[in-house]
């Protein structure tokens, strides 16, 4: 049932006459001074003698006057607006980063235009779109077309940047983790706590960072002449994570150690372990993910879980996008940023290796 | 650490003069037709003929040309972007509702600027900003502020509503649940389920959706004679959650029934509850909370909620909005929907009562 309340009579309808915005020529002949001063004050390190200013800004308060961002937009050839495109916000990375790259943005005086792919496979009318937008800037997040869609922006000229995933051969910036060695501190961290048989529950294959974390596990258990690790596919998503762990546990001899590609996937196995299995995590089992996110430190997870330094990320994503855009260019950086093993209770622990942060952290560190 | 990798001489510099944009004229001129032909190949809904078009598309993947949509936007009167304001994304409701509306938005050939406002009190700069972007639309979500927020909407003629928190007196356009019922509903439930000490954890004062929910409890508990609720105020944020649970149970004769004003405070206090506690939910003590958010139906949490209708809510957000800026006026209407109590594990269970849905959820009625 949708009940519709209307509430017409209860406010005035505002006269039309009076929803005509007030122009630039109406402020500067109120305050008396010249069209240019207006533009001036309210042009970002403009120059303006601060009486200038006041009078301007006590005219455009008494007509309502406010500049047009669109019509500065194009004068400037700027949008001052950077799109942001994620396929999911069900994996809690994605939220996260998107407040911090908000605010990131904010303080530079720029706006975030987002778009939510839901994972399509048909980017072209998103691309369209974004394009048309005339943004300054495109960032991919956590898509599994991220490539395709920045090769695009980069034939049409515009700034992208790639953040969580990577392509080194087609040189699109970005920026990531160093999730070769995530995987390996992991492994080692497992092997430090008497863990032979590790399973890896995989991301979508040929994406970067889930690649990229289990090549890390596959060399440091040859390193240490160990079997190497079990895999199945999750995919990112719960459902396939889930019968991915299934099929694991299925196997012959199955592991008592799982890796999962990310925090999303790690906590659901980790649920489901604890309650449908009557695992005791950390004991029966060990479970680790990746990425750090907020929940996997609440009581009921207490996940172990390899933190990519979100803050840090951010900072280099917008720095990156805002030297690519102030120089017209669409070359920049890969940056690739360290992350830290953060110790809990989901995996069991080995018995040196633990260093206690400022910020109540238990990290772990192999020894080099 | 960081480590920058750089990659300028992996890829071509692009070519500067090779960067200037087709314009339509030069689209026209390769096409054969005119200018007026190109605007309208390019325009939602204008009449133009099929091989017209074809002519046009033809010339302009040839040439790259992407017409401006601020220009076209400055033409139009229309930016066709809509500005979504938005307190924090950590409480997991949020997120899912961004989704939707973007998805929504997207359908309806709009665009969503992303305002995070991280639970400022000072609201001016963001709506100087969204307001010089000259945005369609608000649409304001979650923010203890909205109301203010809105009524300078309204002030500067600017099709606004506010999501999930109303001000019936205001008359500011809205889509919320029945709050009222919904805090009722839930303490119907309870008490057929036998519990009579009642506790409430409130969100911010003042706010409709939580104030409306307690409300909901108050007149169910007196209907039934029983003594008021305890309650202690959680903001919405999960550490004076939890220490709104510790003042619950730290008081004579505790309550063993905990309502939440929202999941996410309710996640935060089931699992202390368990975890810290000791206690098991649905047995020792109840614990209900609103929204329906996703991750409350796993394995670890289990948890009883009143579920918004979200994809409804979302679709009368985009419809209510989309009827206001399409008569351009700031007059709607304030839409209230019906939600569902969806029984899970973490509070006592009724007698009777419960209704399979199609969708698998078990949900809950009194009698009426």
């Amino acid at each position: 049932m949708v009940e519709r309340r209307m509430n017409k009579a209860e406010r005035d309808a505002p006269d039309r006459a009076s929803m005509r915005r007030a122009t630039s020529a109406e402020v500067a002949h109120l305050a008396g001074v010249s069209r240019s001063a207006v533009s001036r004050t309210f042009t970002l390190g403009a120059s303006v003698s601060p009486e200038t200013r006041r009078k301007v800004l006590d005219a455009a308060t008494a007509l309502r006057y406010r500049p047009n961002q669109l019509a500065r937009s194009l004068i400037m050839n700027r949008s001052l607006i950077v799109a942001v495109a994620i396929s999911y916000l069900d994996n809690h990375y994605y939220p996260q980063v998107l407040e911090r790259l908000s605010a990131w943005l904010s303080g530079a005086g720029y706006r975030m235009l987002l778009f939510i792919t839901h994972g399509e496979q048909h980017f072209d009318p998103v691309l369209e779109e974004l394009l048309r937008y005339r943004v300054d800037g495109v960032i991919l997040a956590s898509s599994a077309q991220s490539l395709r869609l920045a090769q695009e922006c980069v034939k049409a000229h515009v700034p992208v940047m790639m953040f969580n995933t990577a392509d080194r051969a087609a040189a699109i910036p970005s920026v990531i983790a160093d999730n070769l060695k995530a995987g390996s501190v992991v492994t080692e961290y497992l092997i430090a706590a008497g863990h032979r048989r590790i399973g890896y529950i995989a991301g979508i294959a040929g994406e970067s960072t889930s690649d990229d974390r289990e090549a890390g596990i596959a060399q440091t258990l040859s390193r240490h002449g160990l079997p190497p690790h079990r895999r199945a596919a999750g995919n990112f998503n719960i459902p396939e994570a889930l019968s991915a762990f299934e099929t694991l546990r299925a196997g012959d001899d199955p592991p008592d150690a799982v890796i999962c590609a990310n925090d999303h996937m790690a906590l659901a196995v980790l649920q489901v372990a604890r309650v449908r299995l009557g695992l005791r995590p950390g004991q029966d089992i060990s479970i680790i993910g990746f990425d750090g996110v907020e929940i996997g430190a609440s009581p009921g997870f207490d996940l172990t879980t390899y933190a990519q330094p979100i803050d840090l990320m951010v900072e280099a994503l917008g720095a990156g996008l805002m030297r690519m855009i102030d120089s017209r260019s669409t070359i920049g950086e890969q940056v690739v940023v360290d992350g830290d093993l953060v110790v809990r209770a989901s995996a069991r622990r080995p018995a040196s290796g633990m260093v206690l942060m400022d910020d109540g952290r238990e990290i772990w560190r192999p020894k080099t």
